[in-house]
């Protein structure tokens, strides 16, 4: 490819809207432009690396047995009633009216279609299993696009669904695509952590999203480092556990002290002199599923001070629940919040009180006094207070917390989720009425997986995790091109222009992805394009030396730039691509 | 590929509402499934179908210099407010509401997207020319979407956007992409015609259809089939010559005869016993961009009896115009249509009387009387009834007419319209303002062509083209697979598993996209099959022809079967598909 028959459009400035460095560099560098809100046209540069992902996806989806097909963007109403999510989902399902007045989506996922497809054309337990995937246009109306490409309105999907005639092979199928995912994310060049997810209503410990890391990642990651161990979870979903130290025995007398407008447990902390570790933080919640005032309907939860509540993990633990109002709590407790604790509660026999683990075997901690600007000091389970009604994991895991797996501490680090697998087991499937019949001749429910990679995000992705002053680098697998050649006077020279000629040529034998870089402008500016666009390996054809018949090669990622004699580049680089 | 690791669907009966034969064939071979009205998934069999006409069209188009890139499907109103569409469209344009209640369109074409990128991003005749495409779904919100995938309302297509600082740059690229087309259309195997096409409002002569020729296409094509003729176009815009023959001196007396009930051509020939062409047949119309009963307000329009009226050719002869009602026909005339003519005319000063130029050379002819029950025969003009007002070219040419180029006669056959060039110029440009600056450094509309290509309806008028009582029948460049090898016996015979399993390895190893077809199933349906889905070419595998090394080859369009010996199948079948 020649740079004069391509298109490239870069810019000094970001627009000032772009928030984060993905986005900035991708208007820069003129991958993508703005349409609309979320909605984004794939300038050549940008559609040329979207592509290479969709290659990659595609080849590795189609090695592990998946078959492409298309489905429409555009659905019927009718299956998304069928399936109960036309009521469940919120704004963000595109909904309108065709001209004759029938209800339609802008599909943002297509799970309807396809069962709607497989109870269609698959009958027999000899036709399962299939998984089919398509790579496809998906509309998702966010309140709040943004990000670029990381949360448009308006991407590209790999989205996957199996059929199976059991849960047994769905769990094989399921196991195999969690290879795919990790073969492909390594294909394309990325560091990348595969997490156990929450399921959702769909419980069981069923899916796995695949983050790439970044510290702009708008999720949390918990993982063990140590060599042996692969766990890694969503902060969501990993387990706290249980200290492996016993409650030490009290030595303290329990004392109301005076905590003037001090309701945080770090400046209660640092009034006292004493470790945040040392607090007990007291929240109130309700659970929706009691009748209101029902004993155990007002609950309090008892954690560390340095710990935060886990909403998931509570809501599994006590079902559906909101945090109580400053009303509810001064009406139950007789105080504000900021200063609540269980010691003495007035309606003891109507508050359920929980603990998470990491307060159980606290002694001598600090809480509220039930009294505004006061907290008591000194308070001990079983002496002071009694023990909670039931202790369990109700906190966000932190750094230092024990793994899980046993094999070392937690780190806890960001990540952006690029690739979700999921067992939806027959969620679908019963509700459409998708069944086979089996070996005895009986109508059964297929079991189900889904499958999917944000193709259009994993670009955005990928910058977030390479890039610097200069602009984005590539992995090469993604890159818009393997190679720049950057002639020095191609317009002027006769032997830059030829030398330049075959090596473009040389290269493109060797199999190798090259543009030449033809236009006639200065070195300098040439050179500070590539470097925006992150073409990862730069060869400059200059006169002086090509008398000495070499080039001068750079790496993206390189200092210095070093002399090559020009016919071994072709190989050199053949080398650095397989790296 | 194994069928049993691919998806293969048929269907023995078509569903009844499959009107033409590629839908009921696309639907039975398993290509497509319909989810509502004009809105259909592509099943893994028919996705490669597409994927081959997709791959087709983006290496010609690559290989002409245009560079790809990728718009969204939902587009924001404004920009079809600036181009003036947003009023102008008629209900196919699907308009929605987004969340915010912001008005959004689903694209059915880009113009104004791809004009709005121009606009931005190009400021300099040095960035010119460029073309820009996509192969994209688009939407249009048919009113009556039929013949699945060939007036669809979900959609594929490749449309390209070309740029330029000059018409003559335009014309260029424009015989470009000609040139272009016709290499696309005939590596994808089909029998095709580039026909001038009417322009619309644009005016001039600069734009072309390409049609694939079969007898369900819903356009009319008048060509001339001399060899050294490419003359074709639209019947829309087909020029009729006028006679060369010159008018004959009257022989018959003006007569006033009786022909009750006889208010068609036709009838009245049959029962005056003379041939049609002997008859006027006159049509009456209002020009709307007059006042009413203004002269000339109410015209006449006189056609050979034989011959149809042109409303495109009227429309740029009168200007805007509609049919005059009964009502106005009679007020005008005194009589109802059906028995109207030229001749004595009550209100002769206020109403122009047109004629077409074949009727300018009749004598002698037969018309209405403009008296109910009546016609006139032994007209002539001069003598009965003053020459017309205006002669010109009012009618669609009809088999037998002289070819415009002078080189033979033309004849008619129908098409389907799947491809579509056209020389925007400055209509969009100007509109919405996309410029640059010349090489004098003064602000310059650019000039557009734009190309279009119906990925999904080649796929149907392929099927259209090459189809046989038995199902489908591919080009080879479009089959979705190129060969199909049938066993007989996979699961029975041990050599007839290793002589196909080695065949299969042998195709893909010679680059031939074979299927090997390891379903436990029988061969008569595995054979009823494959001529359904119209893979061209057939290998069997079976166990006597093994045993003299033999196998039996049968090309889809084949009366008989014949063996090959096993080892020359490859090349063989390499042979067949260069053809």
């Amino acid at each position: 490819m020649r740079a004069s028959q391509f298109f490239i459009s870069t810019l000094k400035e970001a627009p000032s809207d772009a928030e984060i460095v993905s986005h900035q560099l991708m208007l820069r560098a003129g991958l993508i432009r703005r349409l609309a809100g979320g909605i984004y046209s794939w300038l050549p540069m940008g559609l040329r690396v979207l592509r290479k992902v969709e290659n990659i996806v595609r080849e590795e989806m189609n090695r592990a047995g998946a078959i492409e097909l298309l489905m429409p963007a555009v659905q019927p109403a009718e299956l998304w009633q069928e399936s109960g999510r036309w009521e469940q989902y919120g704004p963000e399902l595109l909904r309108f009216k065709d001209r004759h007045q029938r209800d339609f989506v802008i599909g943002p996922t297509h799970e309807e279609v396809i069962t709607d497809i497989a109870r269609r054309e698959i009958k027999s337990y000899r036709q399962l299993p299939r998984h089919f995937y398509q790579i496809q246009t998906k509309f998702r109306d966010e309140i709040r696009p943004r990000f670029g490409v990381m949360r448009g309105r308006e991407f590209l999907m790999k989205d996957g669904y199996s059929f199976h005639t059991s849960f047994a092979d769905l769990q094989r199928e399921y196991a195999s695509m969690h290879a795919t995912y990790t073969r492909i994310f390594s294909r394309l060049g990325l560091q990348f952590r595969a997490v156990a997810a929450d399921t959702g209503s769909i419980g069981g410990s069923g899916s796995h999203e695949f983050h790439v890391l970044a510290d702009s990642g708008e999720d949390a990651i918990a993982y063990c480092p140590a060599a042996d161990s692969d766990y890694a979870a969503n902060v969501e979903l990993a387990e706290a556990l249980a200290p492996a130290a016993t409650r030490a025995a009290p030595e303290l007398m329990l004392a109301n002290v005076h905590t003037p407008g001090k309701t945080r447990c770090e400046d209660v902390a640092a009034l006292l002199d004493l470790p945040v570790q040392r607090m007990v933080k007291t929240i109130a919640v309700v659970r929706n599923e009691l009748e209101v005032g029902a004993p155990g309907w007002f609950c309090l939860i008892l954690l560390r001070g340095d710990h935060d509540l886990n909403e998931i993990k509570t809501q599994k633990l006590l079902g559906d629940f909101r945090f109580a109002s400053d009303e509810e709590i001064k009406r139950a407790i007789g105080c504000l919040p900021g200063y609540i604790g269980p010691v003495d509660l007035r309606f003891a026999h109507m508050i359920a009180v929980y603990a998470d683990r990491a307060v159980i075997n606290m002694s001598d901690f600090v809480c509220g006094a039930n009294a505004e600007g006061y907290h008591l000091t000194g308070v001990n389970f079983g002496r002071d207070v009694p023990e909670p009604y039931q202790v369990d994991d109700f906190r966000n895991v932190v750094a230092g917390d024990p793994s899980p797996d046993g094999k070392g501490l937690l780190e806890i680090c960001r990540g952006i989720e690029v690739g979700h697998i999921f067992q939806l087991r027959t969620k679908y499937a019963a509700a459409l009425k998708c069944t086979f019949l089996n070996e005895s001749g009986q109508p059964q429910t297929m079991e189900m997986g889904c499958y999917g990679i944000g193709v259009s995000r994993i670009v955005g992705a990928a910058i977030e995790q390479g890039n610097d002053e200069r602009g984005i680098i590539f992995p090469a697998a993604l890159a818009p091109f393997e190679v720049v050649i950057v002639p020095m006077g191609y317009h002027k020279s006769e032997a830059v222009r030829a030398a330049a000629d075959r090596l473009l040529g040389d290269l493109a034998a060797a199999g190798i992805d090259a543009i030449l870089d033809d236009r006639d402008e200065r070195p300098g500016s040439m050179f500070a394009d590539w470097d925006l666009i992150g073409v990862p390996h730069r060869v400059v054809v200059g006169e002086r030396g090509l008398k000495e018949g070499r080039l001068e090669y750079k790496g993206r990622r390189d200092a210095e730039a070093q002399m090559l004699a020009a016919a071994e580049v072709p190989a050199f680089l053949q080398g650095r691509l397989c790296d």
